[in-house]
């Protein structure tokens, strides 16, 4: 998607241990309108595949979720991110390790709220190592429910979890694919 | 909002230590259909105040502000919960007292985005004894932005954070005013 790419040349800031800031549009400050624009290319690519949920993982992801969701006319579900180890057991719970923050913490959902019936788009602002959205998947796997697609804003494919995930036999779609960045504020895109 | 009324009778759950759960339609599980109409209401109030920005804190304040910030054509700032104590010198950051969680943390928005010129109106899901929306209201302070109102979709007024921030100056608009409730369902709105 082009104009994303060119919001993330524009505005994106490399950082030390291959982190891309996009804080000024995506994940600090939002841009409603560049959500909405994004959340057509996902509705183009699902809108025909009878998705009954969306399931995304606080807090980043919520947003674009909703602008998706609202194009399908389905109710969001986001992961809560939880240290407790005291959790009851009304709850689907996947164990995340998170590369950027070098911690662990439990995805959660309510077994209320992801079910058997439910047919998942699941949607990130990021996709890098992947273990987020590994965590969203096993979920679903808890769940009973069906994965019919994921959709992310910003494939970072030299940390390969797009690759882990198109292999498990997901279909992955990324609306920018980084293919290298580099700390001189360089990203190449996947064509 | 009598719609918002209904689904909190309908749906709402609530537990010892004041907890309503309304994980359903607008924290867990999100109806963004019943976010946009809460959303309609908001810009109903503040459309001709010439807002720049809406600021929030995340997670589930995220949802309703990006709904209201698509009705104003404004972006959405969300303040992050941090409880590192090694932050930046490019951050606004006001400590908050959780009663919910019975923690601490520091809610921190980049100095980036936001600033003396801009007039803000400060989203959130719920406000309670009020202390995460007396962080951002820090925020906009240590950043010099003013202040255009306060927007909740439900006010737990035994609470009081809503009546301190009324007596600080502040407008403030509730979708959904709880005057009561007890755990055997009963619920008392504000007529």
């Amino acid at each position: 998607m082009k104009l994303l790419e060119e919001r993330i040349k524009s505005e994106g800031r490399i950082y030390p241990g291959n982190i891309l800031k996009v804080d000024s549009f995506l994940n600090h400050q939002i841009d409603v309108g560049l959500l909405d624009k994004m959340a057509d290319e996902f509705y183009d690519c699902y809108k025909d595949k009878e998705i009954t949920k969306i399931l995304t993982i606080e807090a980043s992801g919520i947003a674009v979720a909703c602008s998706v969701a609202r194009k399908l006319g389905v109710p969001v579900v986001f992961a809560k991110k939880s240290k407790s180890l005291n959790l009851g057991n009304d709850l689907y719970v996947s164990r995340v390790s998170s590369y950027t923050y070098d911690k662990e913490y439990d995805a959660i959902v309510s077994r209320r709220f992801l079910g058997p019936d439910d047919k998942v788009l699941l949607i990130d602002d990021f996709l890098a190592i992947g273990n987020a959205m590994k965590g969203l998947v096993e979920i679903c796997s808890q769940a009973g429910a069906s994965i019919a697609g994921i959709g992310v804003c910003i494939e970072k494919a030299f940390q390969h979890g797009g690759d882990d995930l198109r292999k498990m036999g997901f279909e992955v779609i990324s609306l920018a694919v980084i293919e290298s960045m580099s700390e001189d504020g360089t990203i190449v895109f996947r064509e």
